[in-house]
């Protein structure tokens, strides 16, 4: 649709719908409008006329002059509905629902192969940060060896809180709560969900591994207690949420969502509040850092405005890595299709109730430190990820954070 | 030239060219291969077979098979003459060559139209870092406020010397010399002149605006002496060589290449050694802030390799912000044309030969604090860039760092 007028269909008009609606107000150059908003309440008040507005997304499907769909509604199965239906209407869609991403990855993949319409998603991963395109674009030839991030805005702004103010986990929580930077039933964030399906994102488009959500391991933010916290004050570090995903040793991939102690040499360490942070290995251009805005309506909006404006030049992912994966795996280069391992150690301080101590050192490969007092304990060393995922599946009360 | 095989015509065979043919031997997925190498040295000795090379440019401009000039050589002016050769040749240029680029953008941004070939160079701003990319695609149409930035790795190294070290900046200008980290003649780092040809390029790309490098007002660290980096210390700052431009009061802009006394709590902090590193303040996606190394062989080659790849599916550069400004000119839109304005005022440490005290301190606007023993003093305070120029070019003994 190169020079094409682009005549958006917009779904959703919550914070970040009205923020694209400004944004696109005040960028003239761009040719692109909103010809139609469908909404689902009927007496929500909305800041612009009604005349705008639908509520029967056929309108949308069935209007031929709208050739870009944008997707910025909450329920992600509703979502799922939405865009599949777009793509099989052969319009172009905009995203950013990272949860319906992550859970359709492949059959997004297909339909936009099959009805040969693009799909954009760079707000759903680190709103604003560029992290897709730039993997796409120009990491595509680049060997990378790890990509390790903050990719969740309210989780760092409750850890920042919690740092800088000396609150306990559960009082940041609810000043993000009344500030609006987490939701009223925040685990999909705090339990690190969230965090896992970007890191699903960014796998595909970093390795070409596409995830189940159920095979990446995540810990939230929701355990954390006086104990982590003291512990990082006194060594000067801080706890960040972090998404990471690695080449082990075996060629394999590995991956996890779990809190890490923070040394202020990281560069993670000075990502706090809403801001987001993605660190990237390579062979070539050794280590490369984005950080920028992970929430809030207008550094969303800027993103999905970024993917409207790349439609303008008829832009797709081209999935590459994906395509050489599999080509790969036909011809069994390496002799093996790339697999996701949970064998891989980590180094880890592991918080316990007092009765549970002497179960949970046999997970351990080796012990560094153990306290212990009447009521519980800690302990540090090298665990490997799938003893740890066995242990936080076992429904013990314990906290585990990476060191 | 769209999954076409790209074959390359190289000129030059240092480092960086070198580097190319390593990091294009490990990506077998990138369909292009270097057919010849044009060097001038007859006698110096190569990594590889002598059938590579030539030592006559028209083997590389009259092979019809050569689709893509890649350009890595040191000579500006050499090195114009073949890109300006091979985009009339009709061959897709790739360049790492700032001052090549800098001092003549106008001319090869209207070979491109001419011959309808791109040339990309993502090498030549701040080496591995997509910076230039980012620009063009992603903050197309956000609105930039200001971009400014760590762009030379070998004076953030020398920099990050003396900081941590207690080096005086001619131990740590040698030992990088040592290290091959900055030239025998290293005038063009440390003078920030180097720098200055990417915040040219930076300023086009970001805002439209298209420089002479006479335009751009420049002070390096090369006059950095004791007492800045004393004062740096005992404030707990550290001395790094920023290139900004930004959007002034009047809604011109200004730009310059200065040292800066930088605070922990910013961004540039940790930008250390040969790491760049650039900060971007848009309307919409609020701070960005990218870090990658700024030198080194394979570094600077991944981001060759990037554009080669980008070749390789059509991309070339759209200009857009200046297309923008060229319409809106000659729309009269604002007014007026966006132009260069050295009117803006800046808050600075002038250190200067005690009997320059009193002439110098007409140029502030306001002075904060002034310092004078027998030999030499120090006044900090506010100056317009116009006045710091007329200093600058009065021939003082002076060392001027941003506040």
């Amino acid at each position: 649709m190169s020079g094409k007028k682009l005549n958006i269909g917009l779904f959703g008009f919550g914070c970040v719908g009205f923020g694209l609606y400004e944004v696109l107000q005040k960028t003239p150059g761009l040719k692109a409008d909103i010809k139609k908003i469908c909404v689902k309440d009927r007496l929500k008040k909305r800041e612009i006329g009604s005349e705008n507005f639908t509520f029967d997304p056929s309108d949308i499907f069935n209007d031929p002059e709208i050739n870009v769909v944008v997707e910025l509604i909450d329920d992600a199965d509703a979502a799922f509905e939405i865009v599949s239906k777009a793509l099989k209407s052969g319009k172009a869609v905009v995203s950013a629902n990272k949860k319906m991403i992550a859970e359709h990855f492949t059959e997004l993949l297909e339909l936009q192969r099959e009805y040969k319409v693009p799909l954009l998603y760079e707000a759903a991963c680190c709103a604003s940060m560029p992290i897709i395109r730039n993997l796409e674009e120009y990491y595509d030839n680049d060997l990378l060896d790890s990509i390790e991030g903050i990719v969740n805005g309210s989780t760092n702004y409750i850890l920042t809180k919690t740092f800088k103010e000396n609150l306990s986990y559960e009082a940041a929580l609810k000043e993000a709560q009344e500030k609006g930077f987490a939701e009223s039933n925040p685990i999909l964030d705090t339990g690190g969900f969230d965090a896992k399906y970007k890191l699903l994102i960014l796998l595909a488009h970093s390795f070409g591994y596409i995830a189940q959500p159920a095979d990446l391991f995540n810990i939230g933010i929701d355990k954390i207690g006086k104990l982590e916290l003291k512990y990082a004050k006194e060594k000067d570090l801080k706890i960040k949420l972090v998404a990471k995903a690695f080449k082990n040793a075996d060629g394999d991939i590995s991956a996890f969502v779990l809190p890490k102690f923070v040394a202020a040499e990281d560069r993670l360490y000075n990502v706090d509040d809403v801001f987001n942070g993605v660190v990237t290995k390579t062979s070539f251009a050794d280590e490369q850092f984005f950080v920028g805005k992970g929430a809030g309506a207008h550094p969303t909006a800027s993103a999905v405005l970024s993917d409207i404006s790349a439609l303008g030049y008829d832009y797709k992912y081209e999935y590459k890595k994906i395509s050489q994966q599999q080509a790969d795996s036909r011809q069994q280069i390496d002799g093996k299709p790339l697999t996701l391992s949970d064998d891989v150690t980590l180094k880890v301080l592991l918080r316990h109730e007092a009765a549970d101590a002497e179960n949970l050192k046999k997970y351990f490969i080796s012990i560094d430190e153990s306290y212990l007092n009447h009521e519980s304990g800690y302990i540090t060393g090298t665990i490997s990820l799938q003893q740890l995922r066995e242990v936080e599946g076992g429904n013990l009360k314990q906290s585990f954070v990476l060191l």
